[in-house]
């Protein structure tokens, strides 16, 4: 059997983030316990030498990866963006010990992008980054998908 | 960032229904806590100085809009077919304060269709209905999605 | 080892239900998926020859005890006060085929207290009836002990 | 029936937080969606003539009061203690809109804490609030007890 | 109403398995609940004279085929390979009472490639197999989809 | 504030296990993905000079710990009952790599009672093993009480 197979792991991480500029509750301060689905397509290995057969990706292979990229760095964070106020930033990095400045608002649906664009080019080859999902809140998420932005 | 990202709300209604005619349990008076999961799909704003930079929409807009279209009508009601049996359907407004009579059996399938219907002229321009799941029971679905429909 | 220990297994069963008199949504007829947690408690089996050798009570036991006294009961079924109305109870069984009469208003206080008396005397002897769990909605729900009501 | 049932809510909030002094990746501001289950113990209410009837307390009721202690003051919020660091706070208070300052290290076990005490005397006659639980992530959680702590 | 609809169930079963050769710890023998999701789309019936009106397909007939082609096969079983290590099997079939032996390395996505093959010609006329979702554990899956393998 | 507080967290792993002479399907090798909650209670530290202020335990320091009395030990193995059908433990353990031997049958009950004096012995002065809750299934559990076999 060598199919086209989808595979999917999740991943949770603990920041704090702030919209600067909304008009909403989200103009303060607060965090969340993001979980993040990850998932990549490709063909099953069919080969009973070798110790990956049955997989497309060994899912500790796909934990290194995803920790690597996005777990180690937005983990107990504070994640802000460096487009304005900038003197703010200096003073959240003298007060706190890990502030991540992004080029960007840090919403639900920059946030799924931006990691997007960080697992792209760390796959193996023939496997595909098929989707993310993130949610923020337990009810609310964002999805990437290559599909729509191909 | 100006990626096509979807978003996702979920949403709760508890509510009783009834299958007339079905040959199974179903065809007697019972009830679900129903999970409605809303999805749309747009680019993400990219204008650092609008409210809703980095979204593809406010989720207290989409909160706002399913609210009134969809939660509101169902919610803590019974919901029966017009279609046939109108004596009852006479009764059963007189019993109950909230009788909500649908065009077609209340199944989770025509269900998700309807919503489906009440929601795709509420949306802002530029944002797709890009699909809908309904869960009947914890471990029962259904799903529209509009790339089926096309 | 014979400590003694409490298993506890889940059930489901889709039922509607009605508040009358109540001042709120839930005087009108409606639906909840409910969760129901049965706790018993016991000494731990400890014979080796004996086919239930570390357990208190078999799983399968319980299941079967718990579907008779109570999900064969009030699954698919809508339950109602018969302390008033009886005309209404009288149409309601005309036109469903599975009304549940109960002594009580059918809060979730209530069925739960319902369910202690149902299956008090219908367990193996040495084995108590700890506590049940019951949800009426993802996040509500009412517990009765044992140690509560001695 | 008037028996004695426990009746809980579950609530979420979605908070920033800082563990000041401590050795490890929460001396970083960081946050979390908190879980709290709101449990109480009284009497079931038994008279038909009464709108509560078969309810030890009216959920809409247990809602409005958590919201008001608890959900309004910590949700979309950064907690931290007041005990040091003062200037920091003064620079939080001045950047965020809502910095909330404890009289303690917002570890979960002092939240839970915290909001048995702001809850203790919020409640109506003959209802005592039985325990408190708080998710601080999806597997990790502190819980209070009135029986613990009596 | 006749819209095409995605239906789906949830389904449970308990396994052993072994991935021999892998040079990781699932080269033991061990378990896990596996959680599998079958997904049918189909038109929705429009025939208020026939008791499926407005079902794609009766869930219970769903539960019925995939309770006899894959759950009654691989629930309270180990399953192997029977590629290699023929002594194993024989000696596994001796020890154990059921033994399920298959053509492959039985890793998530293998079986979930093998349960589409068991389920593709049992459906009704009519009804499509879109996909299934299986779980491994309680964050990692594997999903074999139709629109992946034409 | 130096309330008692209980503290817990969940942990997973994935064994195998057999029930030698049960009159089940359970009689077969087959697993289960476990759920494993570890409650303890405690006074919680204030002392603002301590890295641990707030805190019961550290989680870190609770998660070291169940990790190598429980989680090493049992994950990705199968479990059997030593008591009988030696030759048959014997050949598993010239097949498998981890088998573990135990005194008694390994279920639910047993394992959460063996769980429960693996720890006893191994927490903090002053830190009590308040409970343990094992799930075996999505919808079964033991749970052992201190309080229970005092």
């Amino acid at each position: 059997m060598t199919p086209i197979i989808r595979v999917t792991r999740e991943f949770t991480f603990e920041m704090a983030h702030v919209l600067w500029n909304y008009d909403g509750p989200c103009k303060n301060v607060h965090g969340h316990s993001y979980r993040l689905f990850v998932t990549l397509s490709g063909l099953t290995l069919n080969d009973p030498e070798n110790p990956k057969n049955g997989m497309v990706i060994d899912f500790t292979d796909l934990k290194r990866i995803v920790k690597k990229e996005i777990i180690d760095v937005f983990d107990h964070s504070i994640t802000v963006s460096r487009d304005f106020e900038r003197e703010k930033i200096r003073m959240f990095s003298e007060m706190f010990g890990k502030v991540v400045a992004v080029d960007y608002q840090p919403t639900c649906e920059n946030l799924v992008t931006d990691f997007a664009i960080r697992l792209a080019h760390q796959l193996p080859p023939g496997i595909k980054l098929h989707s993310l999902k993130l949610y923020e809140t337990a009810n609310s998420f964002a999805e990437w998908f290559a599909s729509d932005n191909e």
